[in-house]
């Protein structure tokens, strides 16, 4: 009877729900899966025709937020395309492939910078885009199954992030300094054009800049009308400050009106450039609603939407301790309109406690205005909507609305609509809320216009290339303008005229090429020079002697782009040119069937470079010439020849290089020729070639380098490898008619552990040896991880390989956050905040079900916990609950480290595996709040660990069991960063050594 | 004035659409961007109210179909769940987490078995299944931003590529054998419940069965109702012919009618089981409705559906030469109904000329009870819906229905529907299709089913758990069984009924576990065992020594799974047993931000066993014992110290070990302890360890190994590496409070370079030496890569980590159809047809522009295109085109190779670099119809290569020029599978040395 070898009884228990492989097919009669699909149902169940109550709910219900690992999975799918369409479809042109690989290298600093550089307003359109109309109509993965790219999400993360580093804007020191800094500029309205302008107004150097707004709170629509769940008050509070920080002054209560500030008067004030952006303030009047009113039950948007604002804002008007109220809504709520703001309205109105909402506009279905991404809101929270009826009559009774009696409305053949007052159908509403759209109407504010010509809509007329008025000292832009439809082309308005009102202040040709400043934080001045060898390198980053600087040209391209310095491709000596073969540079099946973006690995099999040595000699020269302050360092191999090396080197060094660099590590072809990794291998040689006498610096590898008088070494090169075969027995690559191969070198992301291990022990045995590490290094995060085990600057291949040289960009701005957060922000790692708990990236509530325990996300439970969160909303006095303003963080440390401060940082937590406190053991702890219930570390547990994880057959919770060793797997491979986490052990470690601990004559301490 | 490092003025012009590091920010007026998106604009432009026309268009319309690259993306995001919500809510119980493994391990017939084995009809049921409300309803990525997965797509995808493989279906010869093979079994209906209900019965034995269809076609519903974009014609017959390959008999023109086959003759026929699946043949009538006709412009889907299907699926009718006409409609067309039925009618009067549609229905959107998936379909070809209608009467002049009118519906606070007639409404119109639901009217087939009890519908009564009827010998499925309202359900009930008619003829108690085979052909029966140093492998795929078999208990579920051989966790004598530290095997970060399922690496710092030597010698006794035809290898370390090696080498012999394993490779923690790596990298040691005299076959590593008298090497270990550093300095692992670090191991596929590497080599200088592969071994696929380079057998254990031991079933079918598709399908890699053009998963047509250039599929191109496709199809006369049968392959050979076979069979191949030809050059074509437009090729050739791809500004169209020099870097990069390939240059290959050829003085010949 077998005794060691079977499982206990309860690890047999355990096993339950283990997989195994099938032996017959599975039988479950249909009737009884009806019934158990409820159980799992995670999606919405379309035979609920009725959802819980969403009475005083505003939490976030955008469908594009991500959670950090969202986002990290969303920005590697992107494949940052060459002059790509979806900048081309954002109005204010936002380069959207740089933020997006900023967001994948986790530089999320470098992400926020590249947004608010080209949008003010980065987080709010972020969030209220209708992006499938924008940037997103043009990705070009709609050409592919799994479809666009988040943008509106992606872009709403990174500048979240930011926000929660508690860095001001500031004016970049560099700016061109004005001829006039102090020329008063007034902006009228506090809204998203306005801010905008005054941005960039701000940037440029602007010093008495100043926005009216008649409000007492400011933000324009993304204040009052747009709601808290699509765009929360602190979110526009925040982007108010990062206006203020450029020393921008806003008043409020103070308005366009004959009574108060008239173009007129500002330009009697000696106000030099007015901009107006003061939106469209009124709804479109409707002669059928002129005698109702809100106490009726009749609002327009207009009237309604701030209601709900003032009161689901915290503190979005300066009276912060009044208690404000919803409109108090009940049954049912009729919203016209097929526009945003209907569906605004009508996802507000049950919010305010409206049973059924219904949507009627005049149209049909295939006319809806509002962006298919409001309209699946709405229709997911079962608002009914009915198409061509457009209204007749409102029914009241006893002082309130009763119902609505549309007429049916028909397109004819000629394409005219037309209204059938015969049809009638009436709608029994409680409610009825209007919009249809607003205008300027009231004369107070037309005529404080003047002396702007106004056009037929009442509307001052505007240059839509310039957004200059009839006034050449007044600016219009916004909805007022006549060109934005959306907040982000309001933006961009405000942008576009803060250009030209700079052109007419300082006299500017308006055909100049506008030069409007980036971003710019204290993060951007953070100085990332490093001196190594007495060589001072402007920033750590370089290219490695690789395909990116196959010829001269490309180096002089990367050196403009800000490459801090470069390694030629390898050359040698005349007689030793090679020449390639092709196919030679093939992706890597190291992360799996990865095509396109960010490809794990490569293997190539090209030898060094086919150019002439005069080539290079001469090129070496002109780059130094052209940018004396980067630095060129030759790479050059010959064969084990004293003669050669020291001509080549010679010549090297004389052509003006910096450095040269012995290459002895090649791993293909050139071995043959007894170059390359054949001299490399071998500790004598390495000592040999090294030690011959050259007269400058020089850079290679290993320690026999150093005995020989290198001045460093660069660590690793590629390791040789083999990639595929395919099922007709030939390599790839496979080179000739034969399809012959010969191994390669591996190069990417796949030898990054080599690469750190190999720098890092290279600097613990031989401290402050300078060390040029190369392997994997993709991000500033990953660069900043070489740093940390001793290297000193950074090579780069791969990644650009990926990407493109404006690689750099990013990882300076990486890099430079990285150095400015790290005292400051200590519980973060890098620039990655601590993980909220979340599902699909929305904050998970803490809900425990009747029986006491967790309620998961699914079937009954799910159903559950929407009633839960349903009544805590319903039972709460004040709305504003979940938006508090998360911007003020702790100082640690205002001290910005220097690069040669961190370099090394690691090396002491390096070392043996008899240092390893084994005393101090771990287990792993399940977050039950934001498992998705998947199993993968019960499985991992099960059949490559320890059998410690209990899987609930009901909840499908997983729980961690006494018999946890902390192997660290589940967590190794949880989709979900975070759920699980690694806790001290706080029972005693026994081992499971098989056999009574009786038997066992050895004692095994643990050490 | 550089010369040498300066581009010249052509590639200058190349690079103009290069990526540049922005210096300023951009701007481009609103106006501007409003037209410029349009140019870029791919997905649908909601400005646009009517889309080109549809008429004879029976193109897939399925946003579900993939490509090969979708299909493996979307594999690799499955999380292979435990106990997984899919499976429990597909109707068929279909083991989905197994067949998306498959998918994602490219293997294609494993996944189509795993289908086919619970869903004869998978294909089917792929394209068709109301998924969202099935397994994607219950899919825990549903809990995560990205999403669920598209399981009904992978589902279609694998199946139609195993239609492609040319293979029959065939009664696996392990069934038991039947006690009456012959008991005569009549089906009526040939629709999905009968389909699957006579596979199941073949697959059990059963001889004699036949089955009944009253059309002249074979299918039910999926020939006659569900249209051909969503159902191709060839998709049917192939599955039809599955069911014929089992010996199943089918007669069409036979119909359960009392002039015809009726109930009660069957049984006086001597048949012992009657499977009545007719469906529901008729319309639910209408008085409304009664004197209208065709002519008139009315049908019933009924009538329409099966009109358009006889017209647009190729051969459906045995007439093949007919040419059958689709129903002509024109102007307005209305459909009744808001099921799934009303949105096909809707979708295919479009086809027949519809101009516009309106699907009309009495309740609200929140009632529509099709799936999500079909109305969005309608919506997006522009029909529109209109609720809260219930019909009134039709008016018809001259014989042609003119328009409908409509009473309002309104849902009462009580929940009742009342209709009011007061409020009409009229839609003009010129066809109606009532699409009101089916049921069975006619009484000459009421009268058919005597003497079965029937209930208030006129159906049988039937036993929802066995689907019998009141009489014992007929049971019932699909529509008329009163269960099934979808296809999947249908083939569910024949399932069922299958089982229980086996039990009811072979008298198996009916709560006997059910035992219906599994899908089988020729490949299941395909031998992959292989014999290495005299030892008969099973299979040869093998646990590694590690996590996977750290206990014994561990490695009996294993064997019992299907593993062919297991290498138990290394284990010590009991003086140097060890105990492990935690944290101890972390994620890799080699293929980056990834998250869950598939990591590319792990990185381990986990000693050797932690249990005791007897623990060991006890449970290999027990295994063997247990799993004689399994080989157990022991493996075991010790110090270098002649009498230890030997003492547990004799102890592990005697406990029946086949083999074993001398670790002489682990590369942390044992070092220090003068054990593994330590011993292992210094030849001399190996050669001595090894030479010591043992008794039995034993299996190491290297040269020396086999110098010292081993019988094989296990190649390779992990490679020493280190992961990841914190921000913070602190190393991951990290252990204790201080959080240090050794280096670990790194596994899986990010060292699968280096291991096919050390495969090939020691196989290339030591032919036929047995070699136990191991490194990023996880797939089938992979593993035939590691024979064709000299492997004998494979150890696996990163791929189980990241999933679960019942991959080796996964392994073992995918290996059978590798050897068995070998010598048949020459032209596909592996299992893996070669690409069809296609965007989005969806075959393109070739369309060039009005200036004689390719199409792209974007803005105005993208108008173009369809217009053009409009007219094309517009024009067919014959509307059947796209659907054809491609089951038809041409057989090369029949013959299956063994495993010992193909062993090395790569090896010629591989060699030096000095073999490879360099004259054979090739160089880069992009497909421009596969093409997405990226640009990324551009990018790669532009910074890491040859400037010589030309991006046009408009097109976004790249094209290579004679500077390509074949590096295959675009390749590397593309997202596209097979968008670009490597063809054979045909102008001269000079390669560009940077100085004119005259300056040169040596010749470098092209050897």
């Amino acid at each position: 009877m077998a005794k060691y070898s079977v499982d206990l009884p309860d690890i047999e228990n355990i096993l339950s729900l283990n997989p195994r492989v099938q032996t017959y097919s599975n039988l479950l009669p249909s009737s009884n899966t009806k019934e158990n699909k409820k159980h799992w149902k995670r999606n919405i169940d379309k035979k609920c025709v009725v959802c819980p109550s969403l009475e005083n709910n505003f939490d976030d219900i955008k469908p594009t937020t991500l959670s950090e690992r969202g986002a990290l999975k969303e920005a590697a799918r992107c494949l940052k395309c060459a002059d790509a369409p979806c900048q081309k479809s954002c109005p204010t042109q936002l380069d959207i492939k740089s933020f997006i690989t900023s967001i994948a290298n986790k530089n999320y600093y470098g992400a926020a910078k590249a947004i608010f550089s080209d949008n003010p307003l980065g987080i709010t359109c972020g969030m209220v885009c209708p992006t499938s109309d924008l940037c997103v109509g043009g990705c070009n993965l709609q050409a592919t199954e799994e479809g666009p790219i988040n943008i509106g999400g992606l872009q709403q993360f990174a500048t979240e992030i930011f926000s929660k580093m508690g860095v001001k804007q500031t004016r970049d020191p560099r700016t061109p300094k004005l001829k006039n800094p102090n020329s008063k500029i007034v902006l009228l309205g506090a809204g998203p054009a306005s801010l905008s302008c005054a941005t960039f107004l701000g940037r440029l150097g602007y010093d008495n800049i100043t926005i009216y707004e008649k409000n007492q709170y400011i933000g324009g629509l993304s204040a009052s009308e747009i709601p808290q769940y699509r765009l929360p008050i602190s979110v526009v509070n925040f982007e108010i400050q990062l206006v203020q920080d450029l020393g921008v002054k806003i008043e409020t209560g103070r308005s366009l009106h004959v009574k108060d500030i008239t173009i007129e008067k500002l330009l009697n004030q000696d106000v030099k450039a007015v901009f107006i952006g003061i939106g469209l303030p009124e709804s479109k009047p409707n002669k059928l609603f002129t005698n109702l009113t809100c106490d009726m039950g009749f609002y327009t948007s207009k009237d309604f939407l701030p209601k709900v604002s003032e009161a689901s804002k915290p503190n979005m008007c300066p009276c912060k301790s009044a208690l404000r109220r919803l409109p108090k809504l009940h049954g049912n709520v009729i919203v016209l309109g097929a526009g945003d703001t209907a569906f605004d309205c009508a996802t507000s109105a049950l919010r305010c406690g409206a049973k059924k909402v219904f949507v009627v506009f005049r149209r049909g279905f295939t006319n809806i205005r509002a962006v298919p991404e409001e309209v699946s809101v709405a229709v997911e929270e079962k608002c009914e909507l009915m198409g061509f009826l457009s209204p007749h009559s409102v029914e009241v009774r006893e002082g309130k609305i009763k119902s609505v009696t549309f007429k049916r409305t028909e397109e004819a053949d000629d394409g005219r609509w037309i209204e059938d007052s015969e049809q009638l159908t009436t709608i029994k509403a409680n409610f009825l809320i209007s919009a249809f759209g607003s205008g300027l109407y009231d004369n107070n504010i037309i005529d404080a216009l003047k002396p702007l010509e106004i056009n037929e809509y009442n509307l001052p007329k505007v240059n839509f290339h310039t957004m200059q008025s009839s006034h050449p000292a007044i600016w219009c832009g916004g909805d007022i303008a006549g060109v934005a439809e959306t907040t982000v082309e309001s933006v961009n308005d405000g942008k576009t005229a803060a250009w030209y009102i700079h052109c007419h202040l300082e006299s500017i040709p308006l055909n100049t090429k506008p030069k409007l400043p980036l971003f710019h934080t204290e993060i951007d001045d953070v100085d990332i020079s490093v001196e190594v060898c007495g060589l001072n390198f402007e920033n750590p980053f370089g290219l490695a002697s690789a395909p990116p600087t196959t010829s001269s040209a490309m180096i002089r391209r990367a050196l403009e782009q800000g490459w801090g310095f470069v390694v030629t491709k390898t050359f040698s000596l005349e007689k030793d040119l090679v020449t390639n073969c092709s196919p030679r540079i093939i992706r890597g099946v190291t992360s799996g069937e990865n095509y396109g973006p960010q490809q794990g690995s490569f293997l190539n099999i090209e030898l060094i470079s086919e150019k002439h040595e005069k080539y290079w000699l001469k090129s070496i020269k002109e780059l130094k010439k052209d940018f004396p302050q980067k630095i060129i360092i030759a790479s050059i191999m010959c064969a084990l020849i004293e003669e050669d090396w020291k001509e080549l080197a010679t010549k090297a060094e004389n052509s003006g290089a910096d450095a040269l660099e012995l290459n002895l590590s090649c791993p293909h072809g050139m071995g043959e020729r007894g170059m390359g990794l054949a001299c490399g291998q071998i500790p004598e040689y390495v000592r040999t070639i090294a030690g011959w006498n050259y007269h400058k610096q020089r850079i290679e590898l290993s320690q026999a380098a150093q005995e020989g008088g290198a001045s460093g070494v660069t660590s690793i090169n590629t390791v040789s490898g083999l990639m595929n075969i395919k099922s007709n027995d030939t390599p790839w690559p496979g080179v000739g008619l034969d399809k012959r191969t010969t191994y390669g070198g591996v190069s990417g992301n796949a030898i990054r552990p080599m690469a750190l291990r190999a720098v890092s022990a290279i600097a613990n045995k031989m401290p402050g040896y300078p060390i040029l590490a190369t392997g994997g290094i993709d991000s500033a995060d990953v660069a900043l991880q070489f740093l940390q085990c001793g290297a000193s600057v950074l090579q780069i291949c791969s990644a650009v390989q990926n990407q493109d040289f404006t690689l750099i960009n990013d990882y300076c701005t990486g890099l430079k956050a990285l150095l400015y957060l790290r005292n400051r922000l200590p519980i973060w790692n890098g620039q990655s905040p601590p993980t909220l708990k979340h599902q699909r990236g929305k904050p998970v509530e803490d809900l425990y079900g009747s029986n006491g325990k967790k309620l998961p996300h699914f079937g009954s439970y799910k159903v559950e916990r929407e009633e839960q969160i349903s009544q805590i909303h319903k039972n709460q006095i004040n709305v504003c609950i979940n938006d508090v303003d998360s911007n003020k963080i702790g100082n640690y440390s205002n001290s910005v480290p220097k690069i040669k401060d961190i370099i090394g940082k690691a090396l002491p937590r390096i070392g043996a595996y008899n240092d390893l406190n084994l005393k101090q053991q771990v287990v792993a702890l399940i977050d039950d709040d934001m498992c998705i219930n998947c199993g993968k570390c019960y499985m991992a547990c099960n059949d490559s660990g320890y059998q410690a994880i209990h899987f609930d057959p009901e909840t499908h919770i997983p729980k961690v069991n006494d018999d946890c060793t902390g192997c660290t797997l589940c967590l190794s491979v949880c989709p979900i960063i975070d759920c699980i986490t690694m806790v001290p052990k706080s029972i005693p470690h026994i081992v499971k050594r098989g056999i009574p601990q009786s038997e066992i004559k050895f004692v095994h301490a643990l050490n």
